[in-house]
């Protein structure tokens, strides 16, 4: 077969795959944000239906031929989607779907148990749920890696390019690094702001006028609210964020917006005309939250980032914020506090929590870690890594959902943006001027054309450690990440 | 094949058919309120793969056995699933793909010449456009017909069970008997309101009471806001109807919301557990706006209504309404204005413009008149049915995007609606009561209580003409039509 036809026949492929999943993220975000109670069951059902249609869509054996032919393109756009197209197809058609079916069924009841279970310590139906489902996990780990390792297979679905042992050095010196730093800085930062009440509405203008300035189209998409902060794209030219409000703290929207900003700019700035091929898109989540960390963590911790944003503050808020100066905003958000949940934890301790679930969730699936030791395991595994032990059972191991999901090997994907996102602002300082002073001489602007260059423009053409090393210079490292600790709290420190 | 078996493949392929349906539904209530500007590209692409999706599952042949031993099924509602599910597949195998494509270009190219052609008043441009379209249109009524009518064939898609033989001497006698009237009722009713303003967000706030009070379950639904009101079925347990504001003018809002909340209310009373099924839905379009017509005309215009209403509207408008009395209300509303718009007009004169229409359209396909004698044609029968003359083209031929999009046979739909609610309203008001008296005395839920035991717990089990004669003894007849046009408007009269 020729290219150009090839191409032709893979390309409407594509474009049936894209318009499939644009289709199920309308879904998913009319769910989130306004669907009726009454609307569940059927929702569930379309979603379901499209899944199975994608499925069989992907495997159509009509796009074989020329996903091969495609496959030794010069082009490399080209050749990417072909090669995501080869790793989706042997997926897909690795796992029987008996497994398929058994995995989605105990993913459901895991989830179910999960959320009863949590709030009342009941540690037993918890371990009764999540067995088997770890199990299963596990088949579907050793069905995909094919020969391979189960872990990295996992991991591969997250985070395709990266592997357990790219990984394993780089968190256990991070682990050994940050300890020293949380003992030197825990109860660094400012007190919490005043409890407002901070206007309910203003809270969600003022986030839609962040997100805008950081470079968001909001032709192209817009800013919506859900109870969890979420981004999606819909299709070309509609990217959705949300963000969430909290009437006693704006922090929480204001740092919800400029989190989901990032995962909304990344989906923005894929190159329009690729948008419709398996090319066009984050090559990672790993990749995906380096963005979101990026805007929330290396500009929305920054003094500068604050005394931009005061004049919109003092007007969304004329009573409370009249009284606070930028530095009430940043050391109220740069406080450092050990504590035991993940989905609390401040941006120094953090990761401690991911090491930990990464350590624990590779030796469920390699065997050395049996489930009903687990809770054990994890509240050990909390003291040596952070110095403190939870308390009760929905402060240890039952405490997040992705587990009680079958969702293994996601967990390292947030510490790699974090560590991401602090080598691209590394490069960016070295390249461009220290983020501070950019923003106050130019606005986000610089930062965002930075990022457009060296990340988004690119798609899928690179798995994610390849556009990292040409976008930084260096291969995976932790020592940017610790650097903006040191910097970011240190100065907090003596503020306070 | 045995019954059960059959019904067990049936039902799983409806069911896809539903969630294909309830999806595409998810995708036009997400653009008509939400999408922002970029994104409509992505999602016309989405719904036509939806779509192209539909049309191969509706036509799969491993469905063909199972629901020809259902059609034998005793059980009223499988055979009719069978029948509706004979009828689509019919009619999908009966018109060629590449027909399909052409009326689909040539409709997009209608749409958009008329969009550009109307305020221009130019009339050969749409003349030129629609002039391939109506030949189109013609060739798949033909192809539809399979030997028979192509009119009728037209009719049958949206008005199943009901031909042009059925409707023209109903047609013929309304015009006849509606033409005095008029003369007799022109002038009738008062003044407009007041401009206010009347506040824009408790316009939206009354009009979800409005629903609500008359029965609209918002746990199973929601009301929204579009341009154009709308209702959209997207899934069992999730019904959705909008309405419009104009700040000048708060009838505009509830009358939307009342026309929109009856189709709602029908939506919301075909049995849940039938919802699945082809059998699962109205039998027809007249049948739906027998249902939003009834609330709008013969519930929306009694004085017993705004009685109802008068503390909402003060408590909404504290101003603007607090001068106001009932019969403000339905004397503004009961204006009776000759005028050559149809969807400006009157509830008097309506109908007189869908004569017109009917007669022109069907004579367009059976090649007794040509496009391009259409304009003269229309301005013509407009004069002779009711006295006025379009003094521009936007006013005459051009005026509705319908013959622009090649949709006809859709326009006797709106008169059969009227028809019909005014056949229940007097069925209704023989056995239970005058409408005014029970809404004084009762509230709203006897007259819903009706509705949902004559029609809406049919679902689709009998053609529209069946289901009619069954719930109000009789069949189609202008006579509860025009008598309750007198009754109203008589009083009305009385009253300015």
């Amino acid at each position: 077969m020729e290219q150009e036809r090839a191409w032709d026949i893979a390309t409407q492929w594509m474009g049936t795959l894209a318009d499939l999943d644009g289709a199920a993220a309308v879904l998913e975000w009319d769910r989130e944000t306004i669907m009726p109670p009454g609307g569940a069951e059927a929702r569930g059902s379309q979603l379901a239906t499209l899944a199975a249609l994608r499925h069989s869509h992907l495997l159509d054996p009509a796009a074989g031929d020329a996903l091969e032919v495609v496959a030794d393109s010069d082009d490399p756009w080209r050749a990417a989607s072909a090669r995501v197209a080869r790793r989706e197809r042997d997926r897909a058609a690795r796992v029987p779907e008996a497994l398929v079916r058994s995995l989605t069924e105990a993913s459901s009841r895991g989830v179910a148990v999960w959320s009863e279970a949590r709030p009342k310590g009941d540690v037993q139906a918890w371990i009764g749920a999540i067995t088997p489902l770890i199990a299963l996990t596990r088949d579907h780990g050793e069905a995909l890696a094919d020969g391979g390792d189960p872990y990295d297979a996992l991991i591969d679905l997250y985070e395709p390019g990266t592997t357990h042992a790219m990984l394993e050095p780089v968190l256990d010196s991070l682990a050994a690094r940050v300890r020293p730093l949380v003992d030197h800085l825990a109860g660094a930062g400012g007190p919490p702001l005043p409890p407002g009440p901070w206007d309910d509405p203003a809270q969600m203008a003022l986030a839609a006028d962040v997100v805008r300035d950081i470079g968001f189209d909001a032709t192209r998409g817009l800013v919506g609210r859900t109870a969890h902060p979420v981004t999606m794209g819909l299709g070309a030219g509609d990217t959705r964020l949300s963000t969430r409000v909290d009437v006693s703290d704006p922090l929480s929207s204001i740092m919800a917006a400029l989190h989901e900003g990032g995962h909304a700019l990344y989906d923005q700035g894929i190159p329009e005309e690729r948008r419709r091929t398996l090319a066009g898109d984050a090559p990672s989540l790993g990749a995906h939250e380096s963005q979101s960390r990026f805007w929330e963590n290396h500009v929305g911790r920054t003094p500068e980032f604050w005394a931009r944003l005061q004049p919109g503050l003092r007007q969304a808020f004329p009573g409370v914020a009249g009284a606070l100066d930028t530095d009430d905003y940043v050391r109220a958000l740069n406080r450092v506090q050990l504590q035991p949940i993940r989905v609390e934890s401040d941006e120094v301790t953090y990761d401690l929590h991911i090491v930990l679930r990464t350590r624990l969730e590779r030796a469920l699936i390699t065997g050395d870690l049996q489930v009903a030791d687990l809770p054990l395991a994890f509240d050990d595994g909390m003291e040596a890594l952070l110095g403190i032990r939870p308390t009760a059972p929905a402060e240890g191991a039952m405490q997040d959902v992705h587990w009680a999901a079958g969702i293994i090997g996601y967990f390292p994907t947030y510490t790699l943006g974090n560590l991401y996102a602090a080598m691209l602002a590394e490069a960016l300082e070295r390249e461009v001027g220290p983020i501070g002073d950019v923003l106050a001489a130019e606005g986000p602007a610089p930062l965002l054309a930075f990022l457009r260059e060296r990340v988004h423009a690119h798609g899928r053409v690179m798995e994610t450690p390849e556009l990292m090393r040409r976008a930084t210079g260096s291969d995976l490292t932790a020592d940017p990440f610790l650097a903006h600790l040191e910097r970011t709290y240190a100065s907090t420190a003596s503020l306070s």
